[in-house]
């Protein structure tokens, strides 16, 4: 939103703005921010440019940082695509897989290689971030991998839950999780009585 | 995992088994399943193929969905190339989009259509389904589109909050989000002594 409204050409926002746009009460924006710091001034809301870097620099935007992307095929060549990881500091700069009709296959500037080789590549490309784009049953050998390799973050698109030691940190994204569950809500919203037809069958 | 177990040819899983797998105690996933029916035999475990196909039913998954695609830019392509969706059952079956240099393009064999042909063609294709894949300052016009146009789900992967009437399925996901808290997590887990290092500072 921040990103948004600086292009816009906006100087400042009030908690009032903020609270708007992302569905939440103005009184938890003051509360959530100063939970960080002492970011805006009374009466003249925040400054826009200035809080957009600050939270950039909380959320450690405000560097690159060095991804390795275990899985090739089709999920991992959509990830590999998405620009909008790179405009947000995610760089992919090595992608391993495992099969033989992969590893060799160039991907832009880089060469798939053998998930073999993800610890050296690790350590000698500085990665500290570790995507899991493979079939679920390959998945927590891959996280094992990751773990091993001395990535310091795992991001699981996999379809199965993964398990990590405490001191890495895990975000898992699974979209067809999120597809399934869309289709079991329409099922419910369409098995109950439609709002319009019990609304006429209630007395006035 | 089901389905897994089915593919390797087992033909009965113990609630031991799928809590092992899913992070769960075998208690959570009885209780879970019976919320749904009585699927187990009390000392055989569950059927693995009947088991998956209830869920499936259970999910609204027995069917194919209808999905329209609105966003033809990055990740929209990425998500059109997503062959996990289609083997779901979740056909995106039109794309639309504002840009004039994007509307009209082929997709497979698909032609992409201007955003305000969604309410005719929702009709037209019985479609039940929408996924949003446009820019943040967009997806909330696209998704009163998406009501005004009938659909029953949203799917949104825009990087903000949209807000539907109570009629309509709702599932958010947010790809750079995931990534910033992560890096967020990783910076907090690299700020705090290492484990070891605190370990031997403490009396044994």
């Amino acid at each position: 939103m921040l990103e948004e409204l600086e292009l816009d050409g906006h100087k400042t926002v009030s908690s009032q703005g903020l609270a708007r746009q992302s569905g939440v009460t103005p009184a938890q924006v003051r509360k959530d921010l100063s939970y960080f710091g002492n970011f805006g001034k009374r009466g003249l809301g925040y400054n826009v440019a200035r809080l957009r870097k600050e939270i950039r620099l909380i959320l450690g935007l405000n560097r690159r940082w060095r991804v390795a992307l275990v899985g090739a095929g089709n999920l991992g060549s959509a990830l590999f695509a998405y620009k909008e990881f790179r405009r947000q500091g995610f760089d992919i700069v090595a992608v391993f897989d495992a099969g033989a009709d992969r590893v060799g296959q160039r991907w832009r500037d880089l060469t798939i290689l053998h998930v073999d080789r993800l610890r050296e590549e690790t350590e000698r490309l500085g990665m500290e971030i570790g995507v899991i784009a493979v079939p679920a049953r390959a998945a927590q050998a891959v996280a094992d991998r990751m773990v091993a390799a001395g990535l310091r973050g795992i991001l699981n698109f996999a379809h199965r839950k993964i398990f990590v030691p405490p001191g890495l940190a895990l975000r898992t994204v699974n979209l067809a999780i999120e597809l399934e569950s869309l289709a079991f809500a329409i099922k419910a919203l369409i098995a109950r009585p439609a709002k319009g037809v019990r609304g006429r069958s209630l007395p006035r």
